[in-house]
C-alpha cells in the first residue's frame, strides 16, 4: 500500500563527476540488487549527517570518523544486513568491506564510507563483496541513479529519486538525489537513506550547513513512529564540475543552492512517508501562532505520534477530540487551551477550545475521506509555526511489523 | 481478547459508611447500567487526583473546584458521555446534574463530584439523570460495588475490583477499590476512572499525600499508547467508621495503610492494562542502574511506547534490536551504550551494549510465548530504578480504534 503514484522525474539529471554502479552481490538473498558504490570526483566535497540514537551502527561510526580524515571518493551500500548491535566484530567486517574497495580503487581507506541498510544484530559475510564490489566498479556511470535507487531499496515498494535542473543567468546546474524509507515498512531494516549530489563547487564548512539546514526541514520532520533508527544516514556530494563559481560564502548562489537542495530533500522525505506499506494517508500537521518553535514542534509530534490519532486516520474518521487530547497532553508549559483552533484542511473543526459553531460532521468526513489531509492547530500563543508529515496507522503496520521475521 | 482470567476477589468487602447505587438510566444506549451514585458518610474525607492533559473535561473542572470548596458527599457517575470539549453548554450541564442530585438528597451543591467517560465532543441530555439519579438513591448500598464496577464499564471486558482487610492487632480495617480501563480498549470512552474507599479515619492532608504516592506508583506508571485523556480521575473516600483511631500524622498506622492503598491500586491499575481489548501481552519494563529515577523512567516509557517493541510483543519475536533501538533514543543525557544490558525475563541478550555471548534465539522464543514478559534493560550508570506497565499492539488495536466510531 502507499499513496498517490510514485512517479520517477521525468529526467534523471547526472552529476558529472559522480558516478553510481549497482550489482546483485547476493549478499543475504538472491536475485535482487544489494550492493551500490558511488564514486566523486577528487576534488568533491562531502557533507553528511547520522542518526541521533546513542545505538549507532557499525558504518555509521565509520564514515562519522573517515569523513573527518580523508575527503571521501566511494560510498558504498548494501542492503539485506544492517550491521548494527553487531559489537567489535561488525566492526571489523565493516573496514574489512571499506579496506576491499580502497586496495581495489588505489585510495585511502579512510575516503571509503559505508552505509548498511537490513537487520539488526546479524553479522554479514564478507565474501559476496570481495565478488561483488568490482562488478560496481566495472558499471560506474553517471546515469546510474535508477539501479542504484533500486539497489538501496529494502521494502520500499518503488525506488525514490528528485531531480532538477536550475537556471542561474545564463548557466545551470544540477541536483539529484535518492532516498530509501524505514519507519512503517521496514523497522527491522531500520533505516532511513538519503544519497544526494550536485554539480556545484562549495566549500566543506558551508556545505555542511546547508545539508543540516535542508535536512532539519526535511528528514527531520517527517515521522511515522517515533522510532529513530540506528542507521540513519543522509550524505551530500559537491562535484565542483559545474562552471558556476565554486561557493566560498554566504552568496546569492548559495541562497539558490540552499533552495533547490531544501526542495530536493524534503520531496524525497515526502517519497519516504508515501511509500510506507500500510500507509493509506499521507498527513501534514502543521502548529501555528506558538510561542516558539520548539513548542509548535512539541506539539505537531505528539499529535504525529498518537496512535489513536493515527488509527481515526485510518479510518477516515474526523474524530477531531483525539487530536484535541494529543494537543492536551504535548510537554508544552505555555499552552492555553481557550486560545486553540483547529482545521482540517479548510474545515474549522474547533474555535477557542471548543467545537465551532459553523462545524458540520459531514464536512469533516468529507476531508478525511482524501489520502491527502493537512490538520492546521492555532495555539493564539506567538507568531512561530512548525510542519511535519505523518502518515495512518493501518492493519497493514501491524501485519507488516509483527510478521517481518517469521 | 484479555490477558489472564480477571478474577473478582473472594470478597469484596464493604466500606462502612460509603453507599453505591447503581441504575439503567438510558443515558446513551438502552439496557446497560450507565449512571451510579456514591454516598460518603458525613465525616468522611475525600482526596482525588485528576488528568495533567491541559484540555480537561467539564467534569474534571467542577470536580476539582467543588473539592476546595465543601466534604465531598456524593459522587455521581455517568457512561455514554465523556463531557469533553462541550464548551459553556456541556459545564452548564454538569453543573445541572450535581444540582439535582444536590437537591434531592439536600446538600449543598458542592458537595457532589461528577465524572463522565463516553464519546467526546458529544453533549448529554439531562431528562436521563432526572429520572435516573432517584433510581440511583434507592438502591444506595454498601454492598453495591460489583454493580457499580459493571456500571463504569465503557468497552471494559469485564469489572475491575480490588478488596483487602488488614489486621491491625487485635482490630482491622477494609478497603475497596474498582477501576475501569482506557487506552487500547476506549480511546474515545477516553478515560481511566478509579473509585476507592476505605473505613479508615485519615486526615484530608495525609490521604491526598497517600492517594498521590500510591498514583504516581501505579495508575501513573502505566501506558497502553500514551494518549493522556481528558477525563482520567481517582479519587478515595475514608469514612472513618473503622475501631482503629483516626490518622493525623505519619504514624505506623498510616505506613500500613499506605502500603495496602498502593496494592489496591497497582491491582486496579494492572487490571487495566490486561483487559485491554487487542491485549495478548502484559508485559513489565524494569530499567536498573540508572543515574536518576527519571532517566529510569525515560527509558522505561520510550520502550513502552515504541510501536516496533509493541508489534514485536505481539509477534512473541524476541527482536531485541527494536528495544535496544528505543534505548537508543530515549531523551537520556547520560546513557553509555557500551554498559547496557538487557534481560528478556531470565534470559540475557544484551551485555556491555552488544549481544550477550551465551544468548540463544530460541531461549528468546520462549519468553516470548508468554503472556507475561519481563523486559529488564541495566545502565550500569547508577542506582535508580523504575518499572511500568505495557502490552503489545495488535491487529485488534487498530480494529478497534478504527472501527469505534462506524
Amino acid at each position: 500500500m502507499a499513496v498517490g503514484e510514485g512517479k520517477l522525474p521525468d529526467t534523471i539529471h547526472p552529476i558529472p563527476g559522480f558516478r553510481l554502479g549497482t550489482t546483485q552481490a547476493h549478499i543475504k538473498k538472491p536475485d535482487r540488487k544489494d550492493l551500490i558504490v558511488m564514486e566523486l570526483c577528487p576534488e568533491a566535497t562531502t557533507a553528511a549527517v547520522f542518526t541521533q540514537n546513542r545505538f549507532r551502527a557499525a558504518p555509521v561510526v565509520i564514515g562519522e570518523t573517515h569523513l573527518q580524515q580523508e575527503p571521501a571518493r566511494y560510498w558504498v551500500v548494501n542492503t539485506g544486513y544492517a550491521n548494527a548491535g553487531t559489537g567489535d566484530e561488525g566492526f571489523r567486517r565493516a573496514l574489512e568491506v571499506c579496506d576491499i574497495l580502497a586496495t581495489m580503487a588505489d585510495v585511502p581507506l579512510q575516503s571509503v564510507i559505508p552505509f548498511s541498510t537490513g537487520v539488526i544484530g546479524e553479522l554479514f559475510e564478507v565474501e559476496p563483496f570481495e565478488s561483488g564490489l568490482p562488478q560496481c566498479l566495472m558499471v560506474l556511470t553517471e546515469d546510474g541513479w535508477l539501479d542504484a535507487a533500486e539497489g538501496i531499496m529494502t521494502t520500499d515498494t518503488r525506488p525514490k529519486i528528485a531531480s532538477r535542473e536550475i537556471k542561474v543567468g545564463e548557466q545551470s546546474f544540477v541536483i539529484t538525489g535518492m532516498s530509501k524509507g524505514a519507519g512503517m515498512i521496514c523497522p527491522n531494516m531500520a533505516t532511513m537513506l538519503g544519497f544526494v549530489a550536485t554539480d556545484l563547487g562549495i566549500e566543506q564548512g558551508l556545505l555542511q550547513q546547508a545539508l543540516q539546514q535542508a535536512t532539519d526541514a526535511s528528514f527531520n520532520c517527517i515521522t511515522v513512529d517515533g522510532d529513530t533508527s540506528t542507521n540513519d544516514a543522509c550524505i551530500l556530494a559537491a562535484t565542483g564540475r559545474s562552471e558556476l563559481p565554486v561557493i566560498t560564502e554566504e552568496n546569492e548562489l548559495y541562497q539558490t543552492f540552499c533552495q533547490a537542495l531544501s526542495e530536493i530533500m524534503l520531496e524525497l522525505a515526502h517519497g519516504i512517508i508515501k511509500d510506507g506499506e500500510g500507509v493509506t494517508k499521507f498527513v501534514a500537521i502543521t502548529v501555528e501562532e506558538a510561542a516558539s518553535e520548539s513548542d509548535a514542534k512539541q506539539i505537531a509530534y505528539t499529535v504525529a505520534h498518537s496512535p489513536l490519532v493515527k488509527t481515526a486516520l485510518f479510518a477516515s474518521d474526523p474524530n477531531w477530540g483525539r487530536i484535541l487530547a494529543a494537543v492536551g497532553r504535548a510537554p508544552v508549559e505555555s499552552l492555553d487551551v481557550e486560545r486553540v483552533s483547529l482545521w482540517l484542511d479548510d474545515v474549522k473543526t474547533l474555535e477557542n477550545g471548543g467545537l465551532a459553531a459553523s462545524y458540520r460532521e459531514e464536512e469533516g468526513d468529507r476531508v478525511m475521506q482524501q489520502d491527502h489531509i493537512q490538520i492546521r492547530i492555532a495555539l493564539g500563543a506567538g507568531d512561530h509555526t512548525a510542519t511535519v508529515w505523518t502518515s495512518d496507522f493501518s492493519y497493514d503496520y501491524v501485519r507488516i511489523n509483527a510478521d517481518y521475521r517469521t
